[in-house]
Formats: structure tokens, C-alpha cells, sequence
């Protein structure tokens, strides 16, 4: 579904929020890059794009990553340009095929360093099945980039078993979510070591092949929309999904998983966690009628234990995301403002 | 044809010649990333790679670029970034299909300098014949970019009518370029007014479909290699090729167009213009019976006027690129070492 431009983009000057995945990014997408280059394959908010034709039928997609450190409990810049290509393509309802990477190397960074992160990326590849056929590398002078940044760019074919759309979600449709959130987000957070807070835990950083695969085994006709909820946190992706559908979002707070520790850091940062990137969840809305089965066959994928039913798609209030307590309390849940994590991925 | 790693990377710290795409880029791509990415479909030095198979056969590329400054005469990173991809595919014997691109913005850009360069991407794509269809955006905190670093991928399908590859040269083949070597990287190197040097040149950056097209109507059977002789110029193009044809390559050195204030710059420089970056010249080897019909061809492009024949494949000394002179004199002319042209593209 093509979006329309509704918003300009008119800031004088790029800030970090443009490049957080929320308000000031959809302004960018929408109101810069979506009227000028104009095409029907041209993705909208998601960065998957189907090609189409003529004999080829495949997705692509592109990422920057730019995280700080470049190392971090669970993973690294390597590991993530990996899992989250491969995670771009598995949302979009595509197989992955090949991935390429392309590197922006500071002039100084030590090799062994390099080397490490190509080792990450070999290591992550294998895992989720995908190989990396290709790449460019570029130096520039020390002090011009942090280290290393690493674009990717994935290629995959259509998932026969899969047909996704924000149109083909329906009010009474189930949200679920397959684990805890926010764990990315607050582990770069805390590994800066610029604040005073320690806690044990790791990124969530992992490829979504094995959860897209369960769900796609046990309830393919059901599954209507998935995403990889990054930056801008599930809120963001959840309040993309109410305007492109049309459609009213309810979240029910306490069914959704969070460890106490991200919990924790997001009460003394005064963060929602609903706004917190995650690297290794799956977001899905699934037909009422196979969501439990949907829901088991997530639970059986090691790591998706904690996995829930967290939401359901409502008619009204159109475009909105609103979390409910079990106490009859709501509150509208926004996109992102602003960046409060910079250089998360 | 693959290349086995005969090269080590052992290098402490990455330098700028790492970036430059001779002797120091070969070392890190062939010592460090061929090994560690080991796959079937795993691109030698050349960025495209191809998909095949399972229903799918297609032709993938991937570039950075970091191009100092953004706007130059004759184009801009916009403008190189679409043109760059376009032309990856095309020497690979591939149809553009499809680009995607991944920004990597320094907070604090002007917005109207973003804009002006999705607007040259916008109108590259349009001149190529080719959408971009998605990508991403990061932002990344002031100081730590220069302005903007684009990358871009690019998808294609195989151009039934070319079969490539260095393994089908064979001695007594010709060697053909499209116009005048060097005009990109000396309009770069003068555009950065660190030389007290001024000359009335532009970049030749532009798609190669053209002269690609013109080959293939004229001289498809006997189009056996093509390249686009962009970082470390056509004497890294020519070894290269060399090397994984395992022929020797003879070059007319008086027949290799060459404008005047390229000519001038390098004798003032101390620079070999065969080492000089190009972004809208073509490299082919064709057979000797069609190398007329595909001189012919190439001088028809607007653009190829200038088209030349310059060179030679022969079965000896292997592995070596001679640059012959009128009178008898010849010299060995090595790829890149270091970088003397740092951030070209």
C-alpha cells in the first residue's frame, strides 16, 4: 500500500531524531525521499521492496548500521548488519537469498577490529542460512566516521505460503509478539557506560527466520502483517501499521513481556519500553481464529518461550495505538519524538 | 573465477589506500573477507555478484561511496551513487533492475543538501532507465560523517545476449575503451582547491547502458570481458584481469585518449593517468574479428566519439599489463600502490 505524502519535509538542518525511526525519520521518507523518487516498486515505511516481473520475482532491502559501541553484550555491529537484513526480508514474507555488504572504514581503525566483525558476520550468515556474495569497502580519514559503519543490502524470494499487507489486516485480529522487548535498545544504552546503571543483559540480536518459519508452518493462512519492531520500538511499528491500515491498535499492557532489568532502566531514564529498539522480535497480527496456534507454535521456538499475545486490531478509534491496563486505564501510545537512544543500530 | 587467497591481511590499522582499489584494497579483500565469507557465489575483486538458481537468476552489486566534495563539476555523490550501481551491473553482463540506497548522514547537514542529491539520484535513475525502490537512513552525530555517505545496491537480470567472464579471454583479443581516461579523478583531485591548478574539466560519470547496449547489437559473441575502470584507473582494471585470465595484456600507449588537461595535471602531479579513477568509461575485451564492428559500435554513443582501440591480450609475460610506446619502448604498468587520489567515489 503506497502512502501518500501528507507531511513536507522543510527542517533546515539533519538532527540524530531523523535517523531515530520515528517522527522526524517518517518526515524525511515521506516528505523528501518517497515524492522524489517516485515508482510503483518504491517500499513505504518498511525497508522491503518487491520486484515484480518480467520473469523475476524478489525482495530487497537496505540497511545502515552505525551502532556505538561497535561491541556490546550479545553482539556486535557485525552480527547486527546480518540479523537485520536478514530480519527486513523474513517481515516482508521473503526467503533470504544473498546478502552484500558495503563497508565505510575510518582510516586508523585496527584490523584486528575489521576482522572481527567480518568473523561476526560469516558467523551470523551461517546461522540464518544466508550468504554474503559480495561488498564494497571505502576508507575515509580518521575522524570522519566512528570506527566502521556497515550498510547491507539483502535480496530474497517470495515465501509461497505467506500473502502480508497492513490491507489485509481485519478489526479482531490478534497482535502477538515473540518475547521480551526493549532488550537492544537498553543494552547499548547501558554498555556506553555513560550512566550510572549496570544490569545483566544482553542484546536480542538473532535472525526471525526460525519464528517466521514456525508461524508459517502452523498458521500461514492466518498471518496478515509481521514486522521487525527496531528503531522507534513496537510503538512505532504499531502505530505505521494503524495509518497505513486504517485501523485502531489496542495493546494490553501487562500481557506484554519485558524483563524486570529493561523495566527497571526505563522508570530511572523515564523511556517507555514501547519505544526501545529490539533486534530479535518478531511482531505479527494473526486471524483470531489461528492466533492460539499461532501462538504455541512461537513458544516452541527456543527463545520464543515467553512469547504473547500482547494486542488486537479494533475498528475505532482509526489510526491510534492505545495501551489499556487491566484496570480499565488507556493511554495513547505515540510514535517516537525525538531520539532519546541515538546510534542504536 | 574465483581467486584463491594467496594474500594475507595482516595490516595493523586501515589506511586510506585500503579504500583506493589497488595493491592495499586487493590485500584486504582477498586476505580478509574472500576466506572469511567463503560461498559459491562469493564475487571476486569485481562487485557483482550472481544469484542462480531455484527459479532465480540475477546479478547483485553493492558500493560505498565518500566522495569529497559532494558536488563536483560534472555531477555529484547523487548522481555517482546511482550511476556507480548502474554501471556495476552492466559490466557484469546485467540489466538494472532495481537499486536501493542507505544514507549515512552527519546531524547538523543542511536539508536543502540532502535534497539536491535524492534530487540527482532521482534524475540518474530516470536517465538509467532504472527505479530505486527502497532504503534507510541513520544519522550519526556531527563531526562523524562528512556530510553524507551514500550507499547503494543494485539488482539486475542476466542480458541474455552477453556471456562474461575473464576465463573466456584469450590472447590476441582486443582491448577497447569508450572515451577519454582520467577526467573523474582529476576533476575531483582540482575541485578540492587544495592545488593552486585550474583546468576546464568535468567528471564523466554517467550509466554505461549505452555503450553496453551498442556492444551487445554489434558484437555480442564477441564481447568476452568488460569492466568499469573506476578506483585505481585502468591499469588496476587491466591487472586484475591479467591476473585471473592468467594472459598478458599489451597496451598502445599512444592510442589511449587522454585530454590535455588530464595529461597536464598528472605530468604536473607525478601521477599516472592510467592509474586515474573514471566513472562513465567502459573497458571491453572483444575478439579480434568483431573488435571493428564494436569500435564502430561505441563511436556511435553519444559520448564514445572518442573511442578507442588500445589495446592487446597476449599469451605472454602472464599476469602482466606492458604499456608499449610508438617507438618500441614499453613499460610495466603495476595496479594502484597506496592512494594517491584518496576519496574519488
Amino acid at each position: 500500500m503506497r502512502l501518500m505524502p501528507e507531511v513536507r519535509f522543510r527542517d533546515a538542518r539533519l538532527e540524530m531524531a531523523h535517523g531515530a525511526g520515528g517522527k522526524a525519520t517518517r518526515r524525511l521518507v515521506e516528505g523528501l525521499f518517497l515524492p522524489l523518487l517516485d515508482n510503483p516498486a518504491l517500499a513505504p515505511l518498511s525497508d522491503a521492496a518487491w520486484i515484480d516481473g518480467d520473469g523475476m520475482a524478489a525482495a530487497m532491502t537496505a540497511d545502515a548500521f552505525v551502532v556505538r559501541p561497535l561491541r556490546f553484550p550479545g553482539g556486535s555491529i557485525g552480527e547486527l548488519a546480518v540479523n537485520g537484513t536478514v530480519n527486513d526480508l523474513c517481515v516482508a514474507g521473503a526467503q533470504p537469498v544473498a546478502l552484500m555488504a558495503a563497508f565505510i572504514l575510518e582510516a586508523g581503525l585496527p584490523g584486528d577490529v575489521l576482522r572481527a566483525e567480518v568473523e561476526a558476520m560469516a558467523q551470523a550468515a551461517r546461522r540464518a542460512g544466508v550468504a554474503v556474495v559480495g561488498g564494497d569497502t571505502k576508507v575515509v580519514e580518521h575522524g570522519l566516521a566512528d570506527g566502521m559503519y556497515i550498510a547491507t543490502f539483502g535480496l530474497g524470494r517470495p515465501d509461497p505460503r505467506l500473502r502480508l499487507g497492513a490491507a489485509r489486516v481485519r478489526p479482531g485480529d490478534r497482535v502477538l509478539v515473540s518475547g521480551p522487548i526493549g532488550d537492544h535498545g537498553i543494552t547499548i544504552l547501558l554498555a556506553r557506560g555513560d550512566l550510572d546503571l549496570e544490569a545483566d543483559l544482553r542484546s536480542d540480536t538473532r535472525p526471525l527466520t526460525p519464528f517466521v518459519e514456525a508461524l508459517a508452518a502452523a498458521a500461514a493462512q492466518g498471518v496478515r502483517w509481521m514486522r521487525d519492531p527496531t528503531r522507534g520500538g513496537i510503538a512505532s511499528a504499531l502505530n505505521e501499521l494503524a495509518r497505513e491500515a486504517g485501523a485502531g491498535i489496542v495493546l494490553f499492557e501487562e500481557e506484554i513481556p519485558l524483563r524486570g532489568e529493561v523495566r527497571g532502566a526505563c522508570e530511572i531514564l523515564g523511556l517507555d519500553p514501547l519505544h526501545i529498539a529490539n533486534e530479535g522480535q518478531l511482531l505479527a497480527v494473526v486471524a483470531p481464529e489461528l492466533a492460539a496456534d499461532a501462538l504455541r507454535a512461537l513458544r516452541r521456538v527456543p527463545g520464543g518461550e515467553q512469547a504473547a499475545l500482547i494486542g488486537e486490531i479494533r475498528d475505532a478509534p482509526v489510526r491510534t495505538v492505545l495501551a489499556e491496563t487491566r484496570y480499565g486505564g488507556s493511554r495513547v501510545v505515540d510514535m517516537l519524538v525525538g531520539d532519546p537512544l541515538p546510534r542504536i543500530c
